[in-house]
């Protein structure tokens, strides 16, 4: 039986948008999802009480490409897995590091067999393949697992996404017969195929036949449109079984969370709230605040009116500011527990518009107050 | 009438120690009392919650040098002083900017008026006077004030100090005449004199017939041997009022704060507990533990077996290392955590050991688990 299981409690009668729960080994997660990014063993700047007492965290995530390099997988299975190793014990998602080895470019060369690769930290070489994808995996223990993917660079030809597509289908299978820890650990399949649909339904269609417990769609918001984005994701999604949970990888803005839900995603991830809190900006309900900007220098207002989060509730763009500028850890910890929670707030906000069928309205809200032209 | 008032508990049978409190309008301090450096609005990496609720923090110092500069003094007005700017509501000591410009070496120039510096952060030109220092200290708000005096480096020969700590003791008078708001903010002397006893005992004489609130002894830990400060520590605590509050500046490493105390001082402050906490360092009752090196790298145990503190309940060495050799914010926040915590646990335990009359009997017990020779 696997570790994980989806429950569709609703489904928005104004767009595709579902309503779930996906029970884990470590406490059940409400859909649709946002989950943290925890690359290093850690969601930068926020310590794992935080996570929970002031975002309500139910999954993070964790790098198997950035934790095999350090402090090693061998190390966190001794400290007893992540879990333990972290102090975290609610669920848990890892990447199978096909990703990050891909974004290498020139220090990393694909096989049939996998990926050799220089370490980002001190040029040392490595050689990632879907079986120690899977073994670092299962040393980490994560609740959702992922198969070891190629995600190709947005721009590449038919050719090329086919064939690495095709590859990423039998690395796919190789994933699944190397992991045996299915009770404790579920591995998602991950669809590829680039900008082409024909390639986007081989790729969904042979990886149903090997039957996953979830499905990621990988590849997009790798530098195409919105537009085109979207229509990959129209055409997408629908593929899918109905029964298992959809995670939309690396996508995580408020208009891609939305839009994503309306298309019936219920998992997604992004590092760009931690990333530009730590570069002095707040995502509010009222668009984008570089508070860095001198123009908030003696702004004793908070950063969005409209929100709960323990930055609001406590200091001023002013005195965060000072921080930022001052590079003092402060600020970035403020910044980053306010972007993860206005992010928390607008996926719970996204839940209850689906369970009220009323998704496109509130996108529609949404986006007059935080300044899309759409 | 003061700002602030000192009150007398008991005093330790076996040493000089005082077991008093300081009455503030930002609530009472019991002492002696370890403060925590906010230098620039913040105790690096924590929140005002967090010295609160995990420290129990009564009072942190903020640097004048520092807030002059970034985000500036008027601005801090502008916000409604300090307490307000850092949303801080516990007591704030301030100091005169003094030590930080002398700090600046070839940087400053300093003549009867006063100071003119370089900017660290831009080589802009400033002059900072006794009167300066007190508008600058009006503007935010301490509870305690420090006068504007001059820190002679280590080595200094006597006709240096002598007329160094004359000067200090007219920009004492200076500062006294111009810092009106005395009702709400206490203004404090400091005793300077080097290495000297004599100049010890004039600086003392002088500053007290000038009637502050609340004495300091500035210019020590600056390069002597502890022996050397011990003994102008014996010599010059004496002769300080009973009935006011004494603040050795700059002073906290575990045994410099016990030796403090036993001489009768009832203030430190410390910059150490933070900085080596960012280097990967952690103050244990067992000695220093430099968590950063390897040979921490599988110890799944905390950092002190009998800590109560919020890192040692929750994590262990081995992952504290791995944030530390990642940079990892948590990391940093995590050993400052434990370091303040640490301290201000040894404070409380040097509060009981006075009221217990069995001082000596703790430093020693201390100091033979902590692994000194004494």
């Amino acid at each position: 039986m696997s570790a994980i299981s989806y429950e569709l409690l609703h489904k928005c009668k104004q767009t595709g948008a579902r309503r779930g729960v996906i029970h884990t080994p470590h406490g059940d997660i409400q859909t649709p999802t946002f989950m943290p990014v925890g690359t290093q063993a850690t969601v930068k700047s926020m310590s794992q009480d935080e996570l929970k007492d002031m975002l309500d965290a139910k999954i993070i995530l964790g790098n198997t490409y950035h934790l095999y390099l350090r402090p090693g997988h061998k190390l966190i299975q001794k400290a007893g897995g992540l879990h333990k190793f972290m102090n975290w014990d609610r669920a848990i998602l890892t990447d199978s590091g096909g990703f990050q080895v891909f974004s290498l470019g020139d220090l990393r060369n694909i096989t049939e067999e996998g990926v050799e690769f220089k370490s980002h930290l001190d040029g040392s070489r490595h050689f990632l393949s879907p079986e120690l994808s899977m073994e670092i995996q299962n040393c980490l223990g994560s609740d959702i697992m992922m198969v070891f993917d190629e995600c190709v660079e947005y721009g590449a030809n038919y050719e090329y996404n086919k064939k690495s597509m095709e590859m990423t289908t039998r690395w796919a299978k190789r994933c699944k017969e190397y992991h045996k820890n299915i009770e404790k650990q579920a591995l998602f399949g991950i669809v590829q195929g680039g900008m082409f649909k024909d390639l986007r339904e081989q790729s969904a269609k042979d990886l149903i036949d090997l039957d996953f417990p979830g499905y990621a769609i990988g590849g997009l918001s790798i530098g195409e449109s919105p537009e085109e984005m979207y229509d990959i994701l129209d055409f997408t999604a629908p593929l899918l079984p109905e029964n298992k949970p959809r995670y939309l990888m690396g996508v995580g803005t408020p208009d891609y969370l939305i839009e994503s839900a309306i298309r019936g995603i219920d998992m997604c991830d992004c590092v760009i709230q931690t990333r530009i809190a730590r570069n002095g900006t707040a995502l509010t309900s009222l668009g984008k605040v570089t508070v860095r900007n001198a123009s908030y220098a003696e702004d004793f207002t908070t950063l969005d009116p409209n929100c709960d989060c323990y930055t609001c509730k406590n200091y001023t763009k002013a005195y965060i500011r000072h921080l930022i500028k001052c590079n003092e850890i402060l600020g970035a910890r403020l910044l980053t527990i306010h972007n993860l929670k206005f992010t928390m707030n607008l996926m719970e906000n996204v839940r209850k518009a689906i369970e009220q069928d009323r998704l496109l309205d509130f996108r529609n809200e949404f986006y007059k107050n935080y300044g899309y032209d759409k």
